[in-house]
Protein backbone atom coordinates (compact mmCIF):
# COMPACT_ATOMS: atom_id res chain seq x y z
CA UNK A 1 0.00 0.00 0.00
CA UNK A 2 1.53 3.15 -0.94
CA UNK A 3 0.50 6.36 1.25
CA UNK A 4 -0.94 10.18 0.40
CA UNK A 5 1.97 11.11 3.58
CA UNK A 6 4.11 12.60 1.65
CA UNK A 7 6.91 12.77 4.53
CA UNK A 8 8.18 9.15 5.15
CA UNK A 9 11.51 9.17 7.25
CA UNK A 10 13.05 5.74 7.78
CA UNK A 11 14.73 4.78 10.67
CA UNK A 12 15.05 2.85 14.06
CA UNK A 13 13.17 2.66 17.13
CA UNK A 14 15.65 4.04 20.20
CA UNK A 15 13.08 3.90 23.04
CA UNK A 16 9.23 2.75 23.85
CA UNK A 17 8.16 4.31 26.86
CA UNK A 18 4.23 3.08 27.56
CA UNK A 19 1.74 4.80 29.97
CA UNK A 20 -1.45 3.78 30.39
CA UNK A 21 -3.17 4.88 27.15
CA UNK A 22 -0.34 6.50 24.69
CA UNK A 23 3.13 5.62 24.34
CA UNK A 24 6.40 7.72 23.01
CA UNK A 25 8.32 6.35 20.68
CA UNK A 26 11.65 7.17 19.84
CA UNK A 27 12.95 6.81 16.43
CA UNK A 28 16.37 7.36 15.16
CA UNK A 29 16.62 8.43 11.72
CA UNK A 30 20.02 8.96 10.07
CA UNK A 31 19.97 12.79 10.07
CA UNK A 32 19.26 15.10 11.56
CA UNK A 33 19.07 12.99 14.53
CA UNK A 34 15.76 11.84 16.36
CA UNK A 35 11.75 11.81 16.08
CA UNK A 36 9.42 11.31 18.85
CA UNK A 37 6.34 9.61 18.13
CA UNK A 38 3.02 9.59 20.26
CA UNK A 39 1.03 6.68 19.68
CA UNK A 40 -1.31 4.65 21.42
CA UNK A 41 0.04 2.04 23.72
CA UNK A 42 -2.16 -0.03 22.32
CA UNK A 43 -0.56 0.29 18.74
CA UNK A 44 3.23 -0.42 20.14
CA UNK A 45 2.05 -3.52 21.15
CA UNK A 46 0.31 -5.01 18.41
CA UNK A 47 2.83 -3.42 16.11
CA UNK A 48 5.36 -5.10 18.66
CA UNK A 49 7.90 -2.01 18.81
CA UNK A 50 11.17 -2.60 20.02
CA UNK A 51 14.73 -0.87 20.21
CA UNK A 52 16.54 -1.60 16.94
CA UNK A 53 13.45 -2.48 15.07
CA UNK A 54 13.14 -0.77 11.16
CA UNK A 55 10.48 1.86 10.99
CA UNK A 56 9.05 4.69 9.05
CA UNK A 57 7.84 7.83 10.76
CA UNK A 58 5.12 9.11 8.59
CA UNK A 59 3.74 12.84 8.56
CA UNK A 60 1.05 14.41 6.48
CA UNK A 61 2.46 17.54 5.34
CA UNK A 62 -0.60 19.45 6.28
CA UNK A 63 0.71 18.61 10.05
CA UNK A 64 4.41 20.36 9.54
CA UNK A 65 4.52 24.38 10.63
CA UNK A 66 7.52 26.29 9.28
CA UNK A 67 9.76 28.43 11.23
CA UNK A 68 11.84 30.87 9.90
CA UNK B 1 10.47 31.09 22.21
CA UNK B 2 11.06 27.29 22.92
CA UNK B 3 8.44 25.02 21.64
CA UNK B 4 6.58 21.99 23.13
CA UNK B 5 6.91 20.30 19.95
CA UNK B 6 9.91 17.36 19.81
CA UNK B 7 10.47 17.37 16.38
CA UNK B 8 12.10 20.36 14.89
CA UNK B 9 14.13 19.43 12.03
CA UNK B 10 16.49 22.32 10.33
CA UNK B 11 16.41 22.70 6.63
CA UNK B 12 16.97 25.10 3.05
CA UNK B 13 13.67 25.73 1.06
CA UNK B 14 13.97 23.94 -1.90
CA UNK B 15 10.86 25.36 -3.33
CA UNK B 16 7.41 27.03 -2.62
CA UNK B 17 4.24 26.74 -4.64
CA UNK B 18 1.44 29.18 -4.41
CA UNK B 19 -2.52 27.97 -4.93
CA UNK B 20 -5.14 30.18 -3.93
CA UNK B 21 -5.50 29.65 -0.06
CA UNK B 22 -2.89 26.96 0.34
CA UNK B 23 0.90 26.97 0.03
CA UNK B 24 3.13 23.41 -1.05
CA UNK B 25 6.76 24.01 0.76
CA UNK B 26 9.79 21.71 0.14
CA UNK B 27 12.02 21.83 2.96
CA UNK B 28 15.23 20.27 2.27
CA UNK B 29 17.10 18.22 5.36
CA UNK B 30 20.63 16.96 5.07
CA UNK B 31 18.70 13.59 4.94
CA UNK B 32 16.58 11.55 4.69
CA UNK B 33 15.64 14.27 2.03
CA UNK B 34 12.81 16.54 1.50
CA UNK B 35 9.99 17.52 3.79
CA UNK B 36 6.53 18.60 2.15
CA UNK B 37 4.55 21.52 4.34
CA UNK B 38 1.46 22.92 3.29
CA UNK B 39 0.59 25.61 4.69
CA UNK B 40 -1.44 28.48 4.08
CA UNK B 41 -0.25 30.99 1.03
CA UNK B 42 -0.97 33.71 3.89
CA UNK B 43 1.77 32.55 6.25
CA UNK B 44 4.44 31.76 3.33
CA UNK B 45 3.58 35.05 2.23
CA UNK B 46 4.69 36.53 5.54
CA UNK B 47 7.20 34.52 6.33
CA UNK B 48 8.65 35.76 2.81
CA UNK B 49 9.27 32.12 1.95
CA UNK B 50 11.93 32.03 -0.61
CA UNK B 51 14.60 29.37 -2.15
CA UNK B 52 17.83 28.64 -0.12
CA UNK B 53 16.01 30.57 3.27
CA UNK B 54 16.72 28.41 6.43
CA UNK B 55 13.99 27.34 7.58
CA UNK B 56 13.10 24.56 10.71
CA UNK B 57 10.09 22.05 9.86
CA UNK B 58 7.89 21.50 12.82
CA UNK B 59 5.73 18.63 13.83
CA UNK B 60 4.36 17.66 16.86
CA UNK B 61 4.56 14.31 18.13
CA UNK B 62 1.34 13.21 18.45
CA UNK B 63 0.96 14.59 14.76
CA UNK B 64 3.66 11.03 13.96
CA UNK B 65 2.16 7.75 12.62
CA UNK B 66 4.63 4.59 12.98
CA UNK B 67 4.99 2.00 10.33
CA UNK B 68 6.74 -0.91 10.73
CA UNK C 1 3.96 -2.24 6.30
CA UNK C 2 1.32 -1.84 9.24
CA UNK C 3 0.82 1.17 10.30
CA UNK C 4 0.26 2.25 13.92
CA UNK C 5 -2.83 4.19 12.74
CA UNK C 6 -5.44 2.52 14.60
CA UNK C 7 -8.39 3.41 11.56
CA UNK C 8 -8.43 1.85 8.49
CA UNK C 9 -11.23 2.12 6.33
CA UNK C 10 -11.35 0.23 3.37
CA UNK C 11 -13.66 1.73 0.46
CA UNK C 12 -13.22 2.72 -3.33
CA UNK C 13 -12.81 6.42 -4.53
CA UNK C 14 -15.84 8.23 -5.50
CA UNK C 15 -14.38 11.47 -6.59
CA UNK C 16 -11.21 13.02 -7.08
CA UNK C 17 -11.13 17.68 -7.43
CA UNK C 18 -7.95 19.13 -8.10
CA UNK C 19 -6.88 22.38 -6.59
CA UNK C 20 -3.79 24.09 -6.86
CA UNK C 21 -2.40 22.81 -4.13
CA UNK C 22 -4.97 20.68 -2.52
CA UNK C 23 -7.24 17.45 -3.73
CA UNK C 24 -10.39 16.47 -2.48
CA UNK C 25 -11.00 13.17 -2.64
CA UNK C 26 -14.54 11.25 -1.71
CA UNK C 27 -14.08 7.61 -0.56
CA UNK C 28 -16.97 5.37 -0.52
CA UNK C 29 -17.27 3.40 2.51
CA UNK C 30 -19.80 0.51 2.79
CA UNK C 31 -21.20 2.00 5.60
CA UNK C 32 -21.85 5.13 6.97
CA UNK C 33 -21.26 6.29 4.00
CA UNK C 34 -18.58 8.55 2.14
CA UNK C 35 -15.25 10.32 3.80
CA UNK C 36 -13.32 12.96 2.74
CA UNK C 37 -9.98 12.85 2.71
CA UNK C 38 -8.14 16.75 1.48
CA UNK C 39 -5.28 15.98 0.47
CA UNK C 40 -2.26 17.64 -1.59
CA UNK C 41 -2.64 17.72 -5.27
CA UNK C 42 0.53 16.17 -5.76
CA UNK C 43 -0.05 12.62 -3.56
CA UNK C 44 -3.24 12.23 -5.63
CA UNK C 45 -1.72 12.49 -8.71
CA UNK C 46 1.28 9.84 -7.60
CA UNK C 47 -1.12 8.10 -6.33
CA UNK C 48 -2.94 8.04 -9.67
CA UNK C 49 -6.57 8.08 -7.53
CA UNK C 50 -9.04 7.91 -9.68
CA UNK C 51 -13.24 6.81 -9.62
CA UNK C 52 -13.43 3.29 -8.78
CA UNK C 53 -10.52 2.27 -7.35
CA UNK C 54 -9.94 0.44 -4.12
CA UNK C 55 -8.03 2.73 -1.37
CA UNK C 56 -7.98 2.87 2.25
CA UNK C 57 -9.19 6.29 4.96
CA UNK C 58 -6.18 5.80 7.16
CA UNK C 59 -7.31 8.47 10.60
CA UNK C 60 -4.89 8.22 13.66
CA UNK C 61 -6.92 8.27 16.80
CA UNK C 62 -5.98 11.41 18.42
CA UNK C 63 -7.12 13.06 15.51
CA UNK C 64 -11.19 11.84 16.23
CA UNK C 65 -13.67 14.43 18.28
CA UNK C 66 -16.24 12.15 20.10
CA UNK C 67 -19.35 13.97 19.84
CA UNK C 68 -22.59 13.05 22.19
CA UNK D 1 -25.01 23.55 16.23
CA UNK D 2 -23.15 22.46 12.66
CA UNK D 3 -19.83 21.49 12.59
CA UNK D 4 -17.21 21.94 9.26
CA UNK D 5 -16.06 18.63 10.07
CA UNK D 6 -16.73 16.56 6.93
CA UNK D 7 -16.76 13.46 8.59
CA UNK D 8 -18.96 12.54 11.17
CA UNK D 9 -19.84 8.44 11.68
CA UNK D 10 -22.50 7.77 14.31
CA UNK D 11 -21.57 4.51 16.58
CA UNK D 12 -22.20 3.57 19.92
CA UNK D 13 -19.72 3.37 22.57
CA UNK D 14 -17.74 -0.61 22.63
CA UNK D 15 -15.27 0.68 25.48
CA UNK D 16 -13.81 3.30 27.50
CA UNK D 17 -9.72 2.66 29.30
CA UNK D 18 -8.84 5.75 30.95
CA UNK D 19 -5.14 7.07 31.68
CA UNK D 20 -4.04 9.30 33.99
CA UNK D 21 -4.45 12.47 30.96
CA UNK D 22 -5.43 10.46 28.10
CA UNK D 23 -8.35 7.59 27.42
CA UNK D 24 -8.89 5.49 24.98
CA UNK D 25 -12.69 5.23 23.11
CA UNK D 26 -14.13 2.53 21.15
CA UNK D 27 -17.02 3.63 19.09
CA UNK D 28 -18.77 1.07 17.31
CA UNK D 29 -19.70 1.97 14.14
CA UNK D 30 -22.07 -0.26 11.77
CA UNK D 31 -20.00 -0.77 8.98
CA UNK D 32 -16.47 -1.29 8.66
CA UNK D 33 -15.85 -2.16 12.40
CA UNK D 34 -14.43 -0.24 14.90
CA UNK D 35 -13.19 3.65 15.07
CA UNK D 36 -10.65 4.10 18.44
CA UNK D 37 -10.69 7.94 19.42
CA UNK D 38 -8.09 9.08 22.13
CA UNK D 39 -9.10 11.99 23.82
CA UNK D 40 -8.72 13.62 27.61
CA UNK D 41 -9.73 11.51 30.27
CA UNK D 42 -11.31 14.98 31.23
CA UNK D 43 -13.67 14.78 27.95
CA UNK D 44 -14.52 11.36 28.49
CA UNK D 45 -15.49 12.20 32.20
CA UNK D 46 -17.53 15.63 30.70
CA UNK D 47 -19.22 13.83 28.21
CA UNK D 48 -19.57 10.55 31.03
CA UNK D 49 -19.23 8.38 28.21
CA UNK D 50 -20.55 4.79 28.81
CA UNK D 51 -20.89 1.54 26.83
CA UNK D 52 -24.16 1.91 24.43
CA UNK D 53 -23.95 5.77 24.36
CA UNK D 54 -24.92 6.44 21.32
CA UNK D 55 -21.62 8.81 20.05
CA UNK D 56 -20.18 10.83 16.51
CA UNK D 57 -16.42 10.21 15.69
CA UNK D 58 -16.05 14.07 14.06
CA UNK D 59 -12.96 13.71 11.66
CA UNK D 60 -11.78 16.46 9.76
CA UNK D 61 -10.58 16.18 6.03
CA UNK D 62 -7.07 16.88 6.14
CA UNK D 63 -6.42 14.35 9.01
CA UNK D 64 -7.75 11.91 6.39
CA UNK D 65 -4.45 9.91 4.75
CA UNK D 66 -5.07 7.64 1.89
CA UNK D 67 -3.21 4.29 1.01
CA UNK D 68 -4.01 3.11 -2.57
CA UNK E 1 -24.29 17.54 20.62
CA UNK E 2 -21.76 18.11 23.16
CA UNK E 3 -17.95 18.08 21.68
CA UNK E 4 -14.82 15.82 22.92
CA UNK E 5 -13.08 19.11 21.83
CA UNK E 6 -12.05 21.11 24.84
CA UNK E 7 -11.38 24.40 22.59
CA UNK E 8 -14.41 26.34 22.01
CA UNK E 9 -13.57 30.00 21.17
CA UNK E 10 -17.05 31.71 20.25
CA UNK E 11 -17.10 34.42 17.31
CA UNK E 12 -17.81 36.54 14.83
CA UNK E 13 -17.02 35.27 10.85
CA UNK E 14 -14.52 38.38 9.77
CA UNK E 15 -13.80 37.08 6.72
CA UNK E 16 -13.62 33.81 4.01
CA UNK E 17 -11.82 33.63 1.29
CA UNK E 18 -12.60 30.93 -0.91
CA UNK E 19 -10.05 28.99 -3.31
CA UNK E 20 -10.68 26.18 -5.46
CA UNK E 21 -10.28 23.22 -2.96
CA UNK E 22 -9.68 25.16 0.94
CA UNK E 23 -11.12 28.59 2.24
CA UNK E 24 -9.61 30.89 4.62
CA UNK E 25 -11.98 31.80 7.36
CA UNK E 26 -10.65 34.62 9.99
CA UNK E 27 -13.17 34.76 13.31
CA UNK E 28 -12.94 37.48 15.43
CA UNK E 29 -12.99 36.33 18.71
CA UNK E 30 -12.75 39.27 21.65
CA UNK E 31 -9.55 38.47 22.64
CA UNK E 32 -6.90 38.22 21.78
CA UNK E 33 -8.03 38.87 18.19
CA UNK E 34 -8.42 36.77 15.31
CA UNK E 35 -8.47 32.89 14.57
CA UNK E 36 -7.46 31.67 11.55
CA UNK E 37 -9.30 28.47 10.19
CA UNK E 38 -8.53 26.55 6.74
CA UNK E 39 -11.56 24.10 5.93
CA UNK E 40 -12.69 22.96 2.80
CA UNK E 41 -14.58 25.05 0.10
CA UNK E 42 -17.28 22.24 0.42
CA UNK E 43 -17.99 23.33 3.74
CA UNK E 44 -17.46 26.81 3.86
CA UNK E 45 -20.54 26.63 1.53
CA UNK E 46 -22.60 23.87 3.30
CA UNK E 47 -22.33 26.22 6.90
CA UNK E 48 -23.02 29.35 4.44
CA UNK E 49 -20.03 31.41 6.52
CA UNK E 50 -20.42 35.11 5.59
CA UNK E 51 -18.85 38.08 7.44
CA UNK E 52 -20.66 38.57 10.74
CA UNK E 53 -21.97 34.58 11.53
CA UNK E 54 -21.64 33.41 15.07
CA UNK E 55 -19.20 30.78 14.22
CA UNK E 56 -17.17 29.00 16.91
CA UNK E 57 -13.59 28.09 16.21
CA UNK E 58 -13.29 24.74 17.84
CA UNK E 59 -9.74 22.81 18.58
CA UNK E 60 -8.93 19.86 19.79
CA UNK E 61 -6.49 19.85 22.84
CA UNK E 62 -3.89 17.22 21.05
CA UNK E 63 -3.45 19.97 18.37
CA UNK E 64 -2.31 22.78 20.54
CA UNK E 65 1.59 23.21 20.90
CA UNK E 66 2.85 25.15 24.19
CA UNK E 67 5.76 27.96 23.06
CA UNK E 68 8.07 29.46 26.42
CA UNK F 1 11.97 32.26 14.89
CA UNK F 2 8.79 33.17 13.42
CA UNK F 3 5.98 30.42 12.76
CA UNK F 4 3.75 29.69 10.19
CA UNK F 5 1.31 28.83 12.11
CA UNK F 6 -1.62 31.93 11.86
CA UNK F 7 -3.11 31.33 15.63
CA UNK F 8 -0.58 32.37 18.77
CA UNK F 9 -2.59 33.30 21.73
CA UNK F 10 -0.74 34.26 24.85
CA UNK F 11 -1.17 33.58 28.08
CA UNK F 12 -0.46 32.19 31.32
CA UNK F 13 -0.30 28.53 32.58
CA UNK F 14 -2.79 27.74 34.78
CA UNK F 15 -2.67 23.93 36.03
CA UNK F 16 -0.20 21.18 35.08
CA UNK F 17 -0.96 17.48 35.14
CA UNK F 18 1.34 14.79 34.41
CA UNK F 19 0.22 11.77 33.24
CA UNK F 20 3.00 8.96 32.60
CA UNK F 21 3.10 9.83 28.47
CA UNK F 22 0.75 12.98 28.08
CA UNK F 23 0.76 16.18 29.98
CA UNK F 24 -2.57 18.31 30.14
CA UNK F 25 -1.97 21.93 30.40
CA UNK F 26 -4.75 24.74 30.94
CA UNK F 27 -3.57 28.01 29.72
CA UNK F 28 -5.31 31.12 30.82
CA UNK F 29 -5.66 33.62 27.85
CA UNK F 30 -7.76 37.24 28.69
CA UNK F 31 -10.57 36.14 27.04
CA UNK F 32 -12.58 33.69 26.19
CA UNK F 33 -11.37 31.91 29.25
CA UNK F 34 -8.84 28.99 29.14
CA UNK F 35 -6.83 27.07 26.38
CA UNK F 36 -6.48 22.75 26.99
CA UNK F 37 -2.97 21.79 25.22
CA UNK F 38 -2.81 18.08 25.73
CA UNK F 39 1.68 18.12 25.03
CA UNK F 40 4.07 15.07 25.91
CA UNK F 41 5.26 14.92 29.59
CA UNK F 42 8.81 14.97 28.66
CA UNK F 43 8.11 18.31 26.94
CA UNK F 44 6.22 19.95 29.72
CA UNK F 45 9.21 18.67 31.66
CA UNK F 46 11.56 19.97 29.25
CA UNK F 47 9.72 23.51 29.01
CA UNK F 48 9.62 23.94 32.66
CA UNK F 49 5.88 24.53 32.87
CA UNK F 50 4.67 26.07 36.33
CA UNK F 51 1.40 27.72 37.13
CA UNK F 52 2.17 31.74 36.47
CA UNK F 53 4.55 31.28 32.89
CA UNK F 54 3.92 33.30 30.58
CA UNK F 55 3.18 30.89 27.56
CA UNK F 56 1.46 31.24 24.02
CA UNK F 57 -1.03 28.63 22.66
CA UNK F 58 -0.07 27.75 18.97
CA UNK F 59 -2.31 26.36 16.50
CA UNK F 60 -2.11 26.02 12.89
CA UNK F 61 -5.31 27.02 10.64
CA UNK F 62 -5.58 23.71 9.48
CA UNK F 63 -6.64 22.41 12.76
CA UNK F 64 -9.21 24.72 13.26
CA UNK F 65 -12.73 23.13 12.75
CA UNK F 66 -15.32 25.89 12.24
CA UNK F 67 -18.95 24.92 14.27
CA UNK F 68 -22.06 27.47 13.12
Amino acid sequence: MQLSARNQLEGKVAGVELGAVMANVKIEITEPGVITAVITKESAEKLGLSEGDDVTAIIKSTEVIVGK
